[in-house]
């Protein structure tokens, strides 16, 4: 069966919607770039990839259940923020990060309320957003995240493990040199992490998985990924976070969302996304060391906030020229 | 005197935006409600009683020194805020939680002033939720309370005394079996702590002043405090918290707000609503340990932020339809 | 050469921008009043002086770079952020936060990113803040700040002082009298502090740098500066803290703001502006003590959040009246 077709059928299209769910959460509005992409979760932990599936598919369903917009729906944009949520919250209960465990039955349905909450989220950031054609990014993976990894803390009956990751540059030694592997494991770490995946190979996997769709979007995220590895070391950044991929998964984000999937890519757009980049990886600490008192992990919320900024500010800017919407007319008839 | 002639009264007319704004609390907009509701607060404490008339009266007034729109005026929407502030930091700087205390002179300054700002927040935040067609809410009364209460702490001429009550879950043992009186005496508890009234016969007797006005704001009232409750015992918080109404008082608000206030009662909003009170049960534990390391109580932040997302959401979602505004024509003429 | 005509000179053009950049920061788009304020700034240490001007070329050519509003950039809308990105960020992290110290080559580079970045920040910020027309105020450099201090924290080539500089009232002892140099030296300090001096004759300089463009601004800003001193002294504020200036900085800006500035000065804009300065007063304390555990400083938080509050409000007060735009038509064409 032709994976562009799926999308349109009566009962079998929401598969095809949450393939580009998975894809949405690095911009790929292609079914077969989620499965190549959820594949590449698999290969690192069969539970990781059966959570995305059970994340992408609560916020989905959410979305349909409320009649929210079909082509919003169609395009996987109901998708994405669920299945982050749905895997963060396993990654920050279970004793092996790596890993992951299977969620008990009260926490899997914590789980599906929070990724169809994320549903809600997203669709109150695009209201507020819209009148300046920005997009809600992963703003909703990350309000709802923080809300439910705080609350599971303090349930008894919902409380699975302590935070066992490390999440801040503090909790990492100071005194190790940067070697080879800093840079191709940073950098392929920096990928998985996007997806809360602690392994580099993953990370290429995923790469892989979104150059189907779009070579550019693979560029950025390698080329904001090594700009962070680069930033953090000229900055003195812990070892241990650069190879971990800490610095780079916002800088990822944020190089391709500022390059070729919200800004028509050419010379000027490449050096804002290096910029934004450089930004995100010293943000990414700051919100660190902001969050460590209560014990936070930053998810993405320096990619959110600096791409915001980004792109609210485009407008004023006749340097940068943003992406026609998908269905605009050619620019001669406007 | 009739009370409903009594609004337009040139100088008598106070006392019923003053009594409308208490009653706005609950979204009441009737001086039934709103004298009922006072008398609940009497009722527990002459202290508490006098306090909401001050905060209702600052604000009220600053209202019209400002010049502020007539109609919001005469519909209490500048008293509740004001009715709040006072309350709450008359509740967290006396030294008896439940009685509260006489503030002394400098205090009652401060309160006057809080209270009157809370018509500055309200107006600022109404300006910028209008495009969208959402009110304020208790938002400016989170605001101006954080703000107020921080300060007080650092002033030494304010300084009234410590926070002395219970304001997390971690305050509370964990080891207490649920019993009856968890369940009518949390949810009592919790309409009556929307006023910060830990007196669960205050509670019922709010719900009765709110019964006056709306049979569907009391019952989504109750459903609210009881879905809250529901879900705290089956997540495993702790009993004095839910006796204590603490996880019940932004459901209920979310409650009432999302079925009947701002969206058409009927099946689905129900449904959005009872979401809506889950997620704030949640959210409550999310927020207090939040602000644990800064000894601040959540208020009614957990309310204001998941009504502010569901009802900017609602525009989104056709399962769903938004009440019309009062002065609106018939639907057939628009 | 006339420093009226500087302003469109081809190429000259550009020291006449990042004056009025200077001046900005006191809402004086004239040249003259920057170049005194920089003498002020010179006066107290050449260290500041060059870093301001570091600043607010940094700021000014990124908006150049990026296409930016030619009006704006010509009035120093763009440079006053990042003209107070580079003193905040030298003042934090140098020994003598009195004198400042010479920053590295890389932190000189970190600098110049965070002021640039303070350019994007601007444009985004009135892009969001136009449907409303109120301005960003310092908002950009707040925000900036806030997150270049929290990263420099933790690199280790970076990392280049401990906060040496009190920033909360927590820091002072209580038990010293208030006597007449806590009234003069406080209010020259509080005008001082907005620009990190900590100098009070360098603090009448800046007025008078202030009076040549506009009397009424150097009255509002002495004002607000001793409302809050009058304000801190009758809620029992530590005498060190306002002898330094630290609750009267935020205080004169919002008075500035509100009365003359943003709203056509009257008696009830100069009512307003009053309140304004003793709300922002209590508001330094609340936000010093609430960033305590992390350590940050205060910045001009306060006055962008009770200015924006209290601007966004104006619209809807008619007792106020907003300063017509400086290009609008005389009211009788409109």
């Amino acid at each position: 069966m032709d994976v562009v077709h799926l999308r349109d059928h009566p009962w079998l299209g929401i598969f095809d919607w949450m393939l580009r769910g998975i894809g949405q959460v690095v911009f790929q509005n292609n079914a077969l770039s989620g499965a190549v992409i959820l594949f590449a979760l698999f290969y690192n932990s069969w539970i990781y990839g059966s959570i995305a599936i059970l994340g992408v598919a609560a916020s989905t369903l959410a979305a349909l259940a409320l009649k929210a917009d079909r082509e919003m729906i169609k395009a996987g944009l109901f998708g994405f923020n669920g299945a982050l949520v749905a895997l963060c919250l396993v990654a920050f209960t279970s004793a092996d990060f790596r890993t992951g465990a299977v969620p008990a039955p009260l926490m899997t349905v914590y789980i599906i309320f929070g990724s169809a909450l994320s549903t809600i989220v997203m669709q109150a950031m695009a209201t507020v957003l819209a009148p300046f054609r920005v997009a809600a990014l992963t703003g909703p993976f990350v309000l709802v995240g923080w809300m439910f990894l705080f609350a599971v803390l303090k349930f008894e009956n919902l409380d699975a493990g302590p935070l066992v990751k490390p999440i801040s540059p503090e909790d990492f030694p100071d005194s190790i040199a940067y070697t080879l592997p800093t840079w191709y494991m940073g950098i392929g770490n920096a990928i998985g992490q996007i997806f809360f995946q602690d392994n580099w190979i993953t990370g290429y996997l995923i790469i892989l998985g979104i150059a189907i769709n779009s070579r550019i979007s693979a560029a950025m995220a390698l080329i904001g990924a090594g700009v962070a590895a680069l930033t953090a070391v000229i900055s003195g950044g812990p070892e241990g976070a650069i190879r971990d991929g800490l610095f780079g998964y916002n800088a990822a984000l944020t190089a391709m969302a500022l390059c070729g999937v919200f800004l028509v890519a050419n010379v000027q757009s490449v050096l804002y996304a290096i910029f934004g980049a450089i930004i995100s990886t010293w943000l990414w600490a700051s919100v660190a060391i902001f969050l460590g008192p209560i014990a936070m992990p930053v998810l993405t919320s320096a990619f959110v906030l600096v791409t915001w900024m980004m792109l609210l500010a485009q407008s004023g800017f006749k340097a940068l020229s943003a992406m026609p919407p998908p269905d605009a007319p050619p620019p001669s008839d406007s």
